[in-house]
């Protein structure tokens, strides 16, 4: 894996192959995740296995990925960014799982699989969601903390960034404002919802990084546009698609025309790109990944 | 406050009004609960509302001023573990609002009031509880640390009480073995959905107060037969009362006459006083505390 990494890297200049970075970043992660999960006899075997079901059952690992690149972008050895990583892509995991829910979007298949309430129940869905969210923290716990940045700080922005006035909000507005939304709703859904994991997994990859005060700000607003860019397009994407239990889904295509929806998407990207100047590390993975995002429309 | 406690610690060697040191304590643990609420305006307004109605609904706050004592019994300063105090109460608060759930058990009322879920409906109460969960992290980390306990211990600590192997754990089993219980599915359910609260609020206590490796262990076998003690009076207790949903609970007098029951507890509740000699700080509120939980099946 590291001798991939390396020859990826040193033609960063002639061309970024984003596509072999994705996924060797997408293995190291998957090693590290998988490892976190509870062993065999250490919990009762049905919660066990649903939460395995929740984490193994895919994803493209986007968060954690991120995470690692924003540690890289600011000059840190990504390898410190690992556990915070990992807490990102747990805490995604339950969000999910809790999001699939009977009395939320109620949803029976996600990825081609059986959600975790179609195949543990309700009541082990709730409760494995609640589980690999403690793990998210426990995970976080592990990260070697050095230099400026310490524990309380890390943990901080994690509470802020998935609590009430980060992603549970968003899901709360998401829920509220669905079937008659406004600009001022689609805006905060995708800036809590969506944006803010995308932005704490930038953050805590820089922070663990020891970033400067100034690379952890650009970084910061990196990920903001991404995340913003990375919404728009999954709406424009998603309006492409039957749905099929046809319950109404805030999306931006809502308030918007699909011209003006990629107009926005661009914007963002272009901004995005902007931010990655002044940093002090490599930002190779950081730029083709925005840039990968807006073909998906092109 | 402050002239109370001291009135009443001097009077130690004569009698210990535990009542009036609980009350003190429950005030004490109150105010700074409510204040780390969510802010009005900080999230949306019913996710707000829905925290602070499993919050403030009331309890006797037995956890965190378990936690309080603890330190005091490691002759540290109670005001030290005020944080790790109200995290281990928002998390006992997030276990009730997802216990009391459709898909789990079905509660439309707690201490006379309405559930989170009776009154918020369903998602709100899933997304209330998660909040809950985030928020106990968030508080927790505000601890001020110093000697030899890291945040990362005090994390770690609090995440392996409450995650899967944990109360999670022990909610899972409580769910499994509720209508058939055996006597190993009994003590598992006690040491992990009861149990592990009570613990890590006595650990978390010794920790913030820097407690040495001897005192930590004294309190932490305190707290198992306090945990212990407590849950076996509470099944003896609500074998007196008539349940009105009829839905089976998993109770130690399912395996065991009320007269073992009665000498188990008196079992705990001696070997929990007995864990508090040597320790070097002030014990008589844990030793009062222990005393208290027996005679209400006196």
């Amino acid at each position: 894996m590291i001798a991939k990494t390396r020859r990826f890297r040193q033609s960063t200049t002639i061309m970024f192959d984003i596509e072999l970075y994705l996924e060797t970043r997408k293995t190291e992660v998957e090693t590290e995740l998988f490892k976190s999960l509870p062993a065999i006899g250490s919990c009762p075997a049905i919660l066990g296995e649903a939460m395995v079901h929740a984490v193994k059952s895919g994803g493209k690992r986007l968060r954690p990925i991120l995470c690692l690149a924003a540690a890289e972008a600011a000059a840190g050895r990504h390898s410190g960014a690992m556990f915070p990583a990992c807490a990102v892509e747990l805490l995604h995991s339950y969000t999910l799982v809790h999001d699939d829910l009977p009395c939320m979007d109620n949803d029976l298949l996600r990825r081609g699989l059986p959600t975790v309430h179609a195949k543990y129940g309700e009541a082990i869905a709730v409760l494995a969601g609640d589980a690999l969210l403690t793990l998210a923290f426990e995970t976080l716990a592990r990260t070697p903390v050095a230099g400026s940045t310490t524990m309380s700080q890390l943990v901080v922005e994690l509470c802020r960034a998935s609590g009430a006035a980060g992603v549970i909000g968003g899901q709360v507005a998401d829920i509220e404002f669905a079937g008659n939304p406004t600009p001022e709703a689609v805006r905060y859904v995708f800036e809590h919802k969506t944006g803010a994991l995308f932005r704490v997994a930038a953050r805590l990859g820089a922070m663990a990084a020891n970033a400067s005060p100034e690379s952890l700000h650009l970084l910061t607003v990196y990920a903001e546009h991404l995340g913003f860019a990375f919404q728009i397009i999954d709406d424009i994407l998603d309006a492409n698609q039957a749905k099929s239990d046809g319950q109404p889904e805030l999306s931006c295509l809502t308030i918007m025309s699909l011209a003006d929806a990629r107009a926005w998407a661009a914007d963002h990207t272009r901004r995005a790109t902007e931010a990655l100047q002044n940093l002090p590390g490599d930002t190779a993975a950081l730029r083709a990944l925005v840039e990968m995002l807006l073909t998906r429309i092109a």
